[in-house]
């Protein structure tokens, strides 16, 4: 990947006032939307370059190489940018559970039947 | 829906400063991630309660019941919570398209081939 490209990414985005925006990672061949993490320039230059999803961890005010200590990485098929330009959209291939508790996807708490239902289990 | 659970739905989102939640709508029966917004208390409240999709317009500052003038409702099927209760997933029943370009999703601009290209159409 150009640098020129990775500098036209950058300049469709519109980072909030602490320099990030919010990367949804959906799986590409499921449909499944498996997270919600935050990305700077940084980790969008990282992730074009490396194909692999790299975050701005807020926690630790650092580069959150998905996946490096864990194995769960996440490969990147496709970038989108939305109609504003404040939104990612990161169609990946995710190795292994995504969420940090190891369900499939972080998005585990429904609302069903009039009370708050865990719908995953951690895998083994 | 109760007020009891709304409190308790409430009770579990991490708000942030401005005191919103990022929600990240996807149609429901085909995976297809719609848009990115955000909500407020009140807003997760409406949403509960009639069941469509009322976002927290930062723009406006004002409820942003998604549809009311274009006519492009979200009909809610299930709330979901993620693991650190700072995002929110809302499977709906999109009418219309999904984006206030016309088009059925905001994430229209992909990176492919090494150039941003427009992948959908604006519906006529």
């Amino acid at each position: 990947m150009s640098e020129d490209l990775i500098e036209r990414i950058q300049s469709e985005v519109q980072f909030n006032e602490q320099g990030l925006v919010p990367a949804i990672a959906q799986q590409h061949d499921t449909g499944e939307v498996l997270m919600m993490a935050w990305m700077n320039a940084d980790a969008i230059h990282e992730t074009i370059e490396k194909q692999q999803v790299c975050y701005w961890s807020r926690s630790r005010n650092a580069l959150w190489r998905k996946g490096e200590t864990s194995g769960n990485t996440q490969k990147l098929m496709e970038l989108r940018i939305d109609c504003d330009g404040d939104t990612l959209l990161l169609r990946v291939d995710q190795t292994g559970p995504a969420c940090h508790t190891n369900r499939p996807n972080c998005f585990f708490k429904a609302v069903r039947g009039g009370k708050i239902e865990i719908i995953s289990t951690p895998i083994a």
